[in-house]
Formats: C-alpha cells, structure tokens, sequence
C-alpha cells in the first residue's frame, strides 16, 4: 500500500469518498476537504493549533441550547451566513430586497396581532415609534396578505428570550392589507453586542474586534407564489452601520427615523419606513430553506426529534 | 457604505479581523475564511444546505462527553488530523518514525507495568501474543528509560472504555531497557467500526465508506531530549490497511505476526516487533502539542476547567 504523506493525503480522502451515491453530497464534501487540507498546508497547522481548534468546537457544540446557538453565531462572525444569503439572492427569479441574517433570535412562537398593535409591552415614554411599509412584487404592484414576521431588541439592547427564554416581547406577526401596507407600533431599536461569553465572543475579543451589531429590525416576509423574504432593515445613523461584527449590514437596507412623516399611516411619533419587493417563487425556492432557525428547532434536530414546520 | 455582495464580503471580513494582534492568529483565521468562503462559493452552497451544516456541527457537539470526542472522529474521517501529523513530521530535526494518529481512546490514566506484563487482562485462550521492539535514535543508537504508552482493542474489538467509562483494559505504560527494548504481553489486535451512531457515523454512511480501521496498537513514546512520537503499527494482514476510514495506516507502519521469532525475549507464543526512531527535540517542539487528547481533558478545557498535564 502506499504511504500516507501531505502530498497523497487529499487525494486518498477524495478516493475513499467517491463512492459517496448522492452526487451533491460527493460535490459539497470534496470541496469541503479539499478546502479543508488547502487551509492546514497554506498555515502549516500544528498539532497544538489544531487541538485548540477541536477545544473551540467542542466549546462551541456545550454552549448550544434551545436558546443559544453558537455555531450560527460563528458562521455569522465569519461572514459565512452573509455569503450565503447573498449567493441565494443571485439565484431569485427577479431582483427582490436583499436577504440579510436571520441571526440567533428568530422564534416559531410569535404572537399575530393586527395592523398598527405594539410589539413593546411597556415602552420606556418618548421611546416609541411606527414602522411600516409597502411589499410589493418585482414590478411594484403591491402584494397583501403577505405573512410580514418582526423581531428586534427592546429598550434595554436585549432581545425577551435573552432576558428570559418564555418571555415574548418585542416580537410580533403582521398581514399586509390590499395595498400591501403592514404597519406597527414598536421602539427604535438599539444596536448591542453579540453574546461574548461564549468561544465565539473569545474569538472575536482575540481578534480586537467590538463585537457589535448596528441597531436593526428582523423581517420574515412570505406570500403565496413569492420567495420568501429573509431581511433587516439597519439604522443608518448607527455608528456601526459599516462594520456590522456579522456582516449583516448593507447599505441598500439602511433607512432613517423620520420626525414627521406625511406618509405614515399613524401619527403623532417618529416612523421608520421600510419597503420590500419580493421576487416570484420558483420550484427551487420550495426547498431552498433559510440561513437560520429558531435555535430550539436546530436542539431536537441534534437530538433526532422531528423539526418543527416554519 | 458599500453594499455586501458574494464578491466584497470576503474582503470586507479579512478587514474586519485585520486588527487581531496576534499575528500567528491573524494568518490562520485569514487563511480560514478564504478557504470557507471559496468553498460556499465553489459549490454554490443553498440555505438548506447550510442548515444542514449547522446541524451537523451541533449534533457532533451534543455527542461530545468525557468518553467520546466527536470533533476528533470527523478530523479523523476527513483526512485533517492524518494532514497534520504529516505536516508535523516534516517538521521534525532528524528522520524519525512517523506519526500515526492518537486517537479519541488515549486515557491520562494508564497504569504503568514492568516489562514482560500482560496489558490483556482476561485473554482468551489462543489470542494472545508477545509485543516487542527497540526504540532508537535516528543514528540507530539505543534509547534506554524511554516512556512507552500503549492501547489497543481487545478480543471484541472494543477499548476498554467502550466498554465501561471507568474500566483499565489493553492498555499500559512501560519503559525501555539500556537496550531500548520494550517488551509485554497482550492479544492480536482486532480491525473495528468507528463509532457510528453520531453524526459522522451518519456521515460515514451517506458515503458508503464501511467505517472500518485496519487492527493496529497504539504508541505514544517519551523520551528526555527526543521529540514525543505518536504513532501505531498496522498488521499488514488486515483487509482495511489499504482503506483505513481514518486513515491513519500507511505501508511504512505495517508489521507482521511472527509464528516463531528467534529475537523475541519472550518464547511459546506469537510476536508482533515495532521498532521506533526518534527524532532529537528542538525547541519548538516542546510546545508543538498533539493531535489527539483525553476526550476528558478536552470537556474540562470547554467547560473553562484547567486541562491536566499531559
């Protein structure tokens, strides 16, 4: 038999994987070791890095829980969630609003209210604010009864399940009416670090990076015959705005905090105005997925219990 | 601010940890997220499929235990942790044996034996068989008092600790004589399935590999001066050497069962000879570390706990 050296390794890996049945799987899996082998020569990983390496993984896999979920955090860190959002976005039918991140706090369990509730149980006075907007489709003409899902930090920059993992706050499920208007009450949202106790956040603070996230709100939009829209809108006054510690910022989703907006249907408070086009649904997009879930869901897909749908 | 695309992400994450201080970091994580980006980008990888990694990742981390290391197994299955010792070896002062991989089933705690001592603690009749060889100098030159580690699968093709968390079976520590010569007793190692009733199991099986590892002992030589070796022989025999799942074997580690060995210090039964060369130590590789560990040491360095030596 011949022997294994770094010159002989790859393609022995590559060899024995080749049998793989599913060709798409046999794709992803070359690449990934090829990749993976391409990485550890160009560094000349040592044994001690890659022992730290496995520490960081395993660290990574004892901080996941139905509330947490490292690994999206360091896909997110690494900018990977973002590339992948965006090499998604170049296969739509038609030019639609960019995705941006799911990010770590998206629930199944969110409270439908109708148009123009609030979202913020007990806003601090003065701190309140309209969202709303116009989804249409990639000609504009507007789409309704599109499912518009919200999600954001409160007052004190913390999403309700990190104070507390039933609590819901600052969430909430809108429709949007015949002129594909959606319209709520919430409070201006507060840009915030991400989770640094973990082994993410020990990356990120050995890099000399903040760790922040610009201040922003999470939408998931659907409508039948349409992709589904996974997005943000960021505050474009927000000091992190250009360096978005997970990438997730762009500056065609930035908008500004009106004082007196003629256009909002609610008056009375500043609004944010957040409009998003949504491209037709191919047959690939039936089963395309998200870059996220709801962490809880990813926990019994570890454990081998069935996902719940979303 | 510029727009995120699939072509400036890259960039805009490499400038993002440009100001990690230091400078060994900085190169590996560059390298890192070049080679992931390039690898999401190559195969154009959808949101379901990043899911699915995500899931994957999280799995292999529920799996982690003081017993199993499931971060170490998928090193193992795709080749990185038999790449590092490669790269490790080249590395070396002096030409010496080469690395072969340590493993998740290396224990802190082994119990040190006198030459001669049987590690196989209720063998079965027939099974058993003389492990003997010389651990020498890359001139050839004995190396007396050196640490000789052992472990190995016994007669139902399980580590002890497969078994049962807290059992001591098939393994041991000796000592070379003035001679450099380690000698014990144990039983013909037998070939085995990885674990596969994890995620890289899972894996494992969606590539229609068989899983299996060609029979081989392990080794882990210390000596004062010299390099620390980890390797393992491979029995020539074994219909798996040419396709180990780990691939860890390599035609220079092969041996043979010999019938009637006239050098063997101990007669009447089968011997298996492993002799080992070991390279001087420099001054790197007094911290170049391992690639493996104590399943239990790596779970204490994730919960923050101080690793014991070793």
């Amino acid at each position: 038999m011949r022997e294994l050296t770094p010159d002989t390794i790859t393609d022995a890996v590559l060899d024995q994987m080749a049998t793989t049945p599913d060709p798409r799987l046999k794709t992803i899996m070359a690449s990934a070791v090829k990749h993976l082998h391409a990485f550890a020569r160009e560094v000349n990983l040592t044994p001690a890095e890659w022992i730290k390496g496995i520490e960081f993984m395993t660290a990574a896999g004892k901080m996941c829980s139905p509330e947490r979920q490292e690994f999206i955090l360091l896909s997110d860190t690494l900018g990977l969630s973002a590339l992948v959002n965006g090499l998604h976005d170049a296969t739509a039918l038609e030019e639609a609003t960019n995705t941006s991140l799911l990010g770590p706090f998206y629930r199944e369990a969110t409270p439908t209210l109708t148009a123009g509730s609030s979202i913020a149980k007990n806003p601090k006075p003065g701190s309140e604010c309209v969202l709303y907007g116009r989804v249409t489709d990639a000609t504009g003409k507007p789409v309704g009864n599109a499912t518009v899902s919200i999600w954001q930090t409160g007052a004190d920059g913390l999403y309700d399940i990190q104070a507390s993992a039933t609590s819901v706050d600052y969430r909430g499920v809108f429709s949007t009416d015949a002129d594909g208007v959606y319209v709520l009450r919430t409070v201006k949202p507060l840009g915030y670090s991400i989770p640094m106790d973990g082994p993410v956040g020990t990356m990120v603070k050995a890099q000399a990076r903040h760790g922040m996230r610009p201040a922003h709100i999470h939408f998931l939009v659907g409508a039948a015959g349409y992709r589904e829209l996974v997005t943000a809108l960021y505050l474009r006054d927000d000091p992190h705005l250009a360096d978005d510690v997970v990438f997730g910022s762009s500056g065609d989703l930035a908008v500004d905090v009106i004082a007196n907006d003629p256009d909002c249907p609610i008056k009375g408070m500043p609004s944010i105005r957040f409009d998003m086009r949504l491209s037709r649904e191919s047959e690939a997009d039936k089963t395309s997925g998200r870059v996220g879930a709801d962490p809880s869901a990813i926990m019994k897909q570890a454990k081998g219990e069935p996902a719940p749908a979303g």
